[in-house]
């Protein structure tokens, strides 16, 4: 039989967590404030506790994600946790991550599911994990059927640390793309046509994101390839195309403008990576 | 016998794109205005012409990559080009290829590379393409030795203006990635750990972008995966932890301003594919 457990909130996500399980063969125990909410899931063999510690009695592993960390702290009690895994999803800080591996014990895992709930259960999806290496090892056949477990380290908050990154960078790529959308959209280009070929070149930016990290890491970026100065004259190509054409220019203003404090600070024959410096506020604003 | 090819200009990027063409067995023939440039290259085999009408009756096709148009027009006499074709993979704005194209007449392609000169000869990268597709068609066999050929449409200005889009892209994506290496390395995460989770993530971004490039074409934005004001709230949650940490957190601010802006004019229960109301303009700035 493959391993009960348990899940606390049922939210859009927390919903999809326990059909993702109940997918896999699972058995499942549901608990939410709002008992409506598990009739999707009971209907397809959960079965729904009217306590949350009813819920954390049923199975060896828990799996929590609800609104907040208040929320949580309000709902799970950590006695109720003794002998259990504690697996929590709920987004939040990596302070909060830290405090609720204290508060909750030894057995406190802290993820991150980084999709919508339509994606959970996908293997290309991933739900980064962070605290003890022993729990998530014994768990992380489990924790498969929500999507492949990567897991980060012994720090609770490391999880919470780069889901805030992650997503940092998604709306940094997805505000490009769009800028980019819009831009060749003036001229009758549709965002369908467009984005085919902007995916195709985000692969190639991953090629320059692998070989910059090691410049970071260094703390010396060659600018062998494109220098900070050369992408100045460039990016100011950019801004009067868009410009031109109607396009709002904050964003690449806004690169253009850090790209500059980079050359102040003596990165102009560096590469793009030597932004790093002002991201990291070793450059003095302007 | 492989389609004999001219290559004028011989910066870093020009003598890549003549020794892509050697290596692919094309007969080569060189001109640069300093002629010692050419050395390594007629050490391989290419034959180096005295002027650029010298080296442009070599060949049927004629490939272009100088320092800018103006230097293009200085080099290339028009009527030299009777009979040829000519890729021109000089930078420039979309205005500057349409130019051209009246300039150097029915034989011109214009076209952009999309990586640095050590890229230049892989399948995996693009050259983009804009021009009279039978020219295209004609000259795609050779031009594959540059990288793949990605043709974009007639409008000759069309390679030059996704050329704008798609370094904007990158540079987003890049201070995105950089902000988010900021943060994390704040915790002690090497940019060497983090990012292949970073290009992993960036895979379902993308995924994101298919789906969003759909509604922006549709115009409407149904944010059943995750609203604009959602979002608005993580950001926010970013920026703490990372103005916490010493981040700089211009790039989030910015985009977390766009956000309320697009939220302002009704969209905060859209997607945040609704932000592209906010580039194109059609919602006032604040």
């Amino acid at each position: 039989m493959k391993q009960p457990v348990t899940v606390l909130g049922l939210g859009s996500m927390g919903s999809a967590l326990a059909g993702a399980l109940l997918d896999h063969g699972h058995p499942v125990t549901v608990w939410n404030r709002t008992a409506e909410k598990a009739a999707p899931l009971t209907r397809r063999g959960a079965r729904l506790a009217a306590t949350p510690a009813e819920a954390i009695a049923a199975s060896p592993l828990v799996v929590a994600c609800v609104l907040d960390y208040r929320v949580l702290r309000a709902v799970v009690e950590p006695e109720s946790l003794r002998g259990k895994d504690f697996v929590n999803l709920t987004s939040g800080s990596p302070e909060q991550a830290a405090e609720a591996a204290e508060w909750f014990g030894a057995g406190y895992l802290d993820g991150a599911i980084m999709t919508t709930p339509e994606g959970v259960g996908s293997a290309e999806v991933m739900v980064l994990y962070s605290g003890p290496r022993p729990v998530f090892d014994a768990h992380a056949p489990a924790l498969a059927a929500l999507g492949d477990p990567v897991y980060l380290g012994e720090d609770p908050g490391r999880a919470s640390l780069y889901d805030a990154a992650l997503l940092g960078l998604m709306w940094s790529a997805m505000a490009g793309w769009l800028h980019g959308t819009a831009l060749v959209g003036a001229e009758k280009t549709t965002a369908t046509e467009f984005t085919p070929v902007a995916i195709r070149w985000l692969g190639t930016v991953n090629r320059f994101l692998t070989r910059y990290a090691e410049q970071v890491d260094e703390g010396r970026y060659p600018g062998d390839d494109a220098t900070v100065d050369v992408q100045i004259a460039a990016i100011g190509h950019l801004i009067h195309a868009a410009g031109a054409r109607g396009v709002d220019n904050a964003l690449p203003e806004l690169l253009r403008g850090m790209m500059e404090r980079a050359s102040a600070a003596g990165h102009g024959a560096d590469s793009f990576a030597s932004l790093v410096e002002v991201f990291a506020g070793r450059v003095a604003a302007r």
